[in-house]
């Protein structure tokens, strides 16, 4: 079997990887009370893992939301679900106010989670199951511990939303009961919000917010989701990817034909979308479209800094996935992810299997947008079919009626997704940033990874959009998660780091917050 | 309903169709004969549909040759089972003398058919299934007639090979009974060959063809396969397409990757491939591969002659087909079907429905090149391919494995399919070529259309080049037949048509074949 990346690259790396065995000044206090609580700890998560979340579940996804306002209000932290004014899950809002303080940070997390396909599934998704590694080497299952101190760092958690998006609202009020422990106090005023349809597209959130926008107003997010690095180091984060997506169907004849008897005659929707598809974006990735980088926020020179941070991770990766060579001349991952991209997901156009000798009647391309700062969704879709129409195609926003089919020819529909997101970065020098980076690092006891951007999409432009406010993502799962996928898990070290991580967040400097 | 196109472009065409309705001195008797015996005609044609008939099932293959043994022998014919040395069905070999008849001809039929995806069928593909009407303009089930003459010439037959091709078989055997019936006799010696893979691609055919060289001595094939012309006008054909086909597989990552984490920086296989697609043909089908052109044979003045009695249905066909344009700035599907053609047939990559973010592993294209005289497919393939290698692909011919993933990018593997056709033409001012227009021309009573080229391919080469015989194709099935698809049929007129055809071929002017 071949070496996971963390392992195959830790040669590379000049820098420690966060190791629990190496107590620091901050986090060996929580790390004892942790230690000493682990039962506890991972009954209180596993509780909440098996409740069913999917945001579409009205029923279920209440019953999380109600098992969270109990888990806060243990914590005397005063609670509140906040309703959209069109409906959808509730956001679960919670206040902790602390004297004295003059900042207000707001802790985000999601409890809802991505749909199941049970039968892929070792275990069932919502029976929280613990093994002593991880299921693809061999892990086997281990009952939840009931002594403290009992439990292996490379243990993991398996079940739907283990990783995302449940392990971080966990942590962060852990965190709360270790800092008590440890007789410390909280050094800003916290503001929790526990969001109910991250996975199924937030069409609520953006009124939600504005209903509620002077109950959540603060001096910054910290958005905890994602993983952390593939080195399994800390990452902070400064903005995110947006995206948009378009279902594209060329179409042909109403009936599939001969190709033989039609072929050179008839239009071919397979080889007209085939030619619409490299008239986007060449082999490299290169987007072809005029305008497209138009809107691309340049890079500052901290930005810059930030990224000379992250580990060049690629030739590890190339090996794991089986590939000599990426696009753009090998150009580094972490780079890449700072440009808009434009990725085919899925074609589809004819019979699968034995190949019928006929010309398909349509063909379907599925592809993503991945927007970096200061793209917007609407102007991409404007451009990608002003495009399709300097080309000479009909744009079409429906399947064609025979009379549009009868005066136009090379029609291209467009099935734009319901929601997109735009791009959103924080400067890598905001007072926020630098103290998130500051709080992490002197928690862990190790540097942190700043990561100007992150490939994937999260809807933190909702967040800064509405509120205002800088926001930071802060991610704990292990990179190797199976997020969105069957089989999904948290790594308990991951878990332990995350509610030291929170643990500093929580007491950070208030005076360098904005 | 949309009219059909026989009827829709019924104005545009100066001669007269022809009309079962119109008997003329060579047809009536055997009309007369056909409409006394429908009823058995029907019988004999049911009993051969329903032997399931793919070339791959030994068992079933040769049930179908015996029971064509048995219909030749009824009809006095000598027959043989000719064998491949290396195996596959046997052809069916019939042969019946003329007295004082000095020329042969060797009548061409295949009794293997397409495979068949039951669940599409709206009646069982081997449970022949008369309608009296077509499906599509919901005819209804009806019996087989059981008396003469009560049956409608627009009721269709459904069954596999119903057209494609068992009933040139029937209408072969049954114009014999109506040529004795008539006190006519056979002008030529005739042989008969029913070959038994076709559908199959004729793999074992060459050889079988070149033992048998001697027995099968002609001085002239002719080909029954195929439709007729859209405008249910007869067509006598003088050359087809060749073929050649592959399946491309363009290569990424080992497993699927998030679209957002890894999109600009993994290969994107779907991209790559229509990259490539776009490469080799435009939207128009100019193919845009350096020298693929240069073997393509020039018409002749005989074939331009021949080209212009083809009828132009373009228009009433881009009505049927829902098309407001074609290829090639709507140049006539009559010339287009002479030139080259690269048909892309299917393309596959990622899930189909609800996209995933993810970046496929491979994506897959299944193409076809028609070809015409005198590209070989021999040559194309290495076009192709060093084609693709001067744009910077790897050329495979298998799945990659570690070694050759780790070394090499780009990887396009080349899946050629086994068999493949050169085009074949004979000219149209050839002997036999006269001889057979005058002789459908003179039965029919109507004038022929005199095609220089069919835009399918038929292994009609294999015969040409194996045989060194001049080789003319007289297809006689309904163009709407739904040939290599599901609800397959033949139209009861096109049957009685080709029972006079053949008659008329069969009992043609000996002294006009070379």
């Amino acid at each position: 079997m071949r070496p996971p990346v963390h392992l195959a690259i830790a040669c590379l790396l000049s820098s420690t990887a966060v190791q629990a065995q190496q107590p620091v000044p901050f986090r060996a206090p929580i790390d004892a009370y942790r230690r000493a609580h682990e039962a506890e700890i991972l009954r209180e998560f596993r509780d909440l893992l098996a409740i069913p979340n999917l945001a579409s579940d009205s029923i279920a996804i209440r019953r999380n939301a109600a098992a969270i306002v109990a888990m806060l209000e243990r914590r005397g932290v005063t609670t509140r679900l906040l309703e959209s004014p069109g409906g959808g899950p509730p956001a679960v809002y919670g206040e902790l106010r602390t004297a004295g303080a003059t900042r207000t940070i707001v802790l985000y997390a999601h409890y809802d989670g991505q749909p199941v396909e049970p039968a892929r599934w070792a275990t069932p998704p919502w029976e929280p199951t613990l093994r002593d590694g991880p299921l693809e080497r061999g892990g086997n299952v281990v009952p939840l511990p009931s002594a403290a101190g009992t439990t292996g760092p490379e243990w993991r958690i398996y079940a739907r939303s283990a990783s995302d998006d449940k392990a971080p609202i966990v942590a962060m009020l852990v965190a709360l009961d270790a800092l008590r422990a440890a007789g410390r106090a909280p050094s800003v005023n916290l503001k929790f919000y526990f969001d109910g349809e991250e996975e199924a597209g937030n069409a609520h959130t953006s009124a939600l917010l504005r209903q509620h926008a002077a109950l959540l107003a603060s001096d910054g997010w910290i958005f905890a989701d994602g993983p952390v690095h593939q080195s399994r180091r800390p990452q902070v984060v400064f903005g995110v990817r947006g995206v948009t997506d378009v279902v594209i169907t060329a179409y042909g004849a109403t009936r599939a034909l001969h190709s033989g008897h039609y072929g050179n005659w008839a239009p071919n929707p397979a080889a007209v979308l085939a030619n619409f598809i490299a008239s986007l974006r060449d082999v490299d990735g290169r987007i072809l479209v005029p305008g497209y980088m138009d809107d691309v926020r340049p890079l500052t020179a901290a930005d810059r800094r930030a990224l000379r941070t992250v580990p060049n991770v690629d030739a590890a990766l190339c090996r794991e996935l089986g590939l000599a060579a990426t696009e753009a001349n090998n150009a580094m991952l972490a780079e890449r992810i700072m440009q808009p991209a434009l990725n085919v997901r899925s074609l589809h156009a004819g019979p699968l299997g034995a190949a019928a000798n006929a010309i398909p009647t349509e063909a379907t391309a599925s592809i993503d947008f991945r927007l970096v700062p200061d793209q917007r969704p609407e102007r991409i879709r404007r451009l990608i079919e002003a495009y399709a129409t300097r080309q000479g195609y009909t744009v079409l926003h429906a399947a064609p009626d025979s009379a549009m089919r009868a005066t136009h020819g090379r029609l291209l529909r467009f099935d734009w997704g319901a929601e997109g997101y735009p791009g959103q970065r924080t400067r890598a020098d905001m007072p926020l940033a630098r103290a998130v980076v500051r709080a992490v690092t002197d928690a862990l006891g190790a540097p942190v990874i700043e990561v100007p951007i992150l490939g994937g999409s999260l809807p933190t432009y909702l967040f800064a959009e509405a509120l205002a406010a800088p926001l930071v993502v802060v991610p704990i799962a292990n990179h190797d998660n199976n997020q969105h996928a069957s089989n999904e898990n948290l790594r308990l070290q991951n878990l332990w780091d995350a509610i030291v991580v929170f643990a500093g967040i929580e007491s950070m400097k208030g005076a360098t917050v904005p």
